[in-house]
């Protein structure tokens, strides 16, 4: 096990109903609001008039950003940040899945920083001390966004999809009412899905040997969104299955799982290429690359991926060697994948040989990827193909 | 799963080497230092000496308490409120295990208060919104009081053994170095084997169904301890077995496993008076009691207790009744409790007939314990004739 910093400041608010604490919970911040959110299916399910409720209920002042992506835009972060200067905003409310969260998170430093927010993206330096309070209602399990300190935000003018972490973003408090994701269309749901199997596999297929416990709070989250996946595709307002998947997601990426290993991100950068050059789902993306690099990393640490094989899909020893279960288990996963209707491969979401060469170049720019196997721009473009 | 708050605001430092930081951690809080700890073990190991040349490299001054016994007592908590109150101590750092954490815990609070510190364990609603900043040395992995916000002290005068639980009490960072542990004596070990083992027990033998990425993880964290008590009594210099077990003690308590959940903390309270009575090792008295507890209950959640039995033990279903798999699993923990050197019966610890109705008494007086079965006095009384 290696040292390690725990911290996770973020309060969280969790179950059924708690979506009505929203005004109480900003109010104690300030009384002038900047709502943040995305397309508008908030408003058509009802959301957005029922958190509106609750902040008029306690007199709170409401401005709002509204037409966040997927994918979200340094664009949009710019122009929340502008309101936050000019209006004196005192507490960001976002309500929203990651890409609402993430932009959020970039506007409540950036309303205390004189220059550009992407900035944060390219020198961490530049990153402000101080942030405005920022509240959120998650209404999409995926990202982890709601208890972590990360925020990966695009830019079109350079077409680069970038994260920063830094403690400086965790949400102040953050509501996960399950019931806000009952209306999530099907192919959300999976492409949240994907997301958060990719961020626990990140951090657990990982070199630092002796993470007994990390592993075993891995393989946990693992076997639990492979149970409950079925039950929350097959009915989208279970309420345990999606509080399960909900909470899944939570601790998938609130760095719980990353303490004492040394997680292995590089997958999330090759797919951050695919996203920034042909907009697809990160989650969709995420499905696509991982099993191709699970099979380029193998030979790493084939331990791992035969306890993976044995202790989540329950395959048998039967005399297999660490690499025949570790096969085995790839397959699997690259089937489970398929099976929720994820795509698994680059053709199903229309990506073809054009750019591979530029986005591995693009992935491995800073150097190589990877804390299991150092993957250099050839690797990078071979699990690309092997991905096609 | 019911709803639940999530906040955990302290923050940790884990691994080799970490306590090096204490000088620069505490510094930042203030340079009047009140050191709290125990009987003088950290004088033998070193370990004082190491914290107080990190304190003089900061140029802080350092006051100190020590003496804090197991079971701490609430005069040790009043002397260190009138040091702090005298001296205008502006942080207090703990070094110790459990007792030491959770006597400095309520010295934080005591010193913003006008009254006597017992009235919190009375009273919560005396307890200030403020306390001193409070550093911790984890030298025992056990209560995991060093990243929760309880404390448990005892009254000679009242023969009462009381806790607080309440967010004004997290320590602000907590310094987890294993190595710190590796002069832990075996029957020390234990009994901090057997309080992990007991929180982790409190909080998934519970009532609420649908809980199963909480389930997951007690059944991981009691795999992992099962794994590796051997480890850590054969070799209790090996890092990583000393490692795994602090981290288990940590995340057995700091409240992840109890969310979603409704706990059900009957045994503790119950050896609460034992400890309280006959100022035996808090561990020990949950040895004791837990396999005869799970006895008592079991027709209550037998479906939970078969669970244990399959996930824990390994038992196998082979037609078995959930009653049968539990009764099997109830006889391998305690066997287990015995094997690794921790007692089960009262009689090993001279403990006879002579005060089990008072205990049972004092134990039920602010009405029946429990949430997975409603134990009254009667109840309580039973079950310690089943631990004679």
């Amino acid at each position: 096990m290696k040292n390690f910093e725990c911290y996770n400041p973020t309060r969280v608010f969790f179950g059924r109903g708690e979506t009505d604490r929203v005004g109480q919970l900003c109010v104690q911040f300030g009384r002038r609001v900047l709502l943040v959110y995305g397309s508008g299916s908030i408003k058509k399910n009802g959301l957005y008039d029922r958190v509106m409720h609750a902040l008029r209920s306690q007199n709170l002042e409401v401005l709002e950003l509204t037409g966040v992506q997927p994918n979200p835009r340094i664009d949009k972060v710019r122009e929340g940040v502008r309101i936050c200067k000019e209006q004196g905003v005192e507490v960001i409310l976002a309500v929203g899945g990651g890409s609402v969260l993430d932009s959020a998170k970039i506007i409540a430093i950036g309303a205390h920083y004189h220059g550009d927010p992407w900035d944060f993206f390219v020198d961490e330096s530049t990153i402000p001390g101080k942030k405005t309070p920022l509240v959120t209602v998650l209404t999409l399990a995926a990202t982890g966004s709601e208890m972590n300190h990360n925020a990966v935000v695009s830019n079109d003018e350079t077409q680069e999809k970038l994260a920063v972490v830094n403690p400086a973003i965790f949400p102040d408090v953050s509501i996960l009412d399950p019931e806000n994701t009952y209306t999530v269309p099907r192919d959300q749901t999976v492409n949240g899905i994907a997301d958060i199997m990719a961020h626990v596999f990140e951090q657990y297929f990982q070199p630092v040997p002796e993470t007994p416990l990390q592993d075993r709070f891995a393989e946990g989250i693992m076997t639990t969104v492979i149970e409950y996946t079925p039950r929350v595709l097959a009915h989208p307002e279970d309420y345990d299955a999606r509080a399960t998947i909900m909470w899944c997601g939570t601790l998938a990426l609130n760095h719980l799982l990353e303490c004492g290993g040394e997680g292995d991100w590089a997958t999330h950068r090759i797919e951050h290429e695919l996203s920034a050059f042909y907009d697809i789902p990160h989650g969709a993306g995420l499905a696509i690359v991982f099993p191709q690099w699970m099979r380029y990393v193998v030979d790493a640490i084939p331990h791992k991926f035969a306890q993976f094989a044995e202790r989540v899909w329950q395959i048998e020893r039967n005399g297999k060697t660490d690499r025949e279960m570790a096969l085995q288990a790839i397959e699997r996963t690259k089937n489970w994948f398929s099976e929720i209707g994820a795509p698994v491969s680059l053709r199903e979401v229309g990506i073809g040989t054009e750019r591979l060469e530029v986005m591995a170049e693009r992935a491995t720019q800073k150097g190589p990827l990877g804390s299991v196997k150092k993957l250099f721009k050839e690797d990078v473009l071979e699990i690309l193909k092997m991905c096609l």
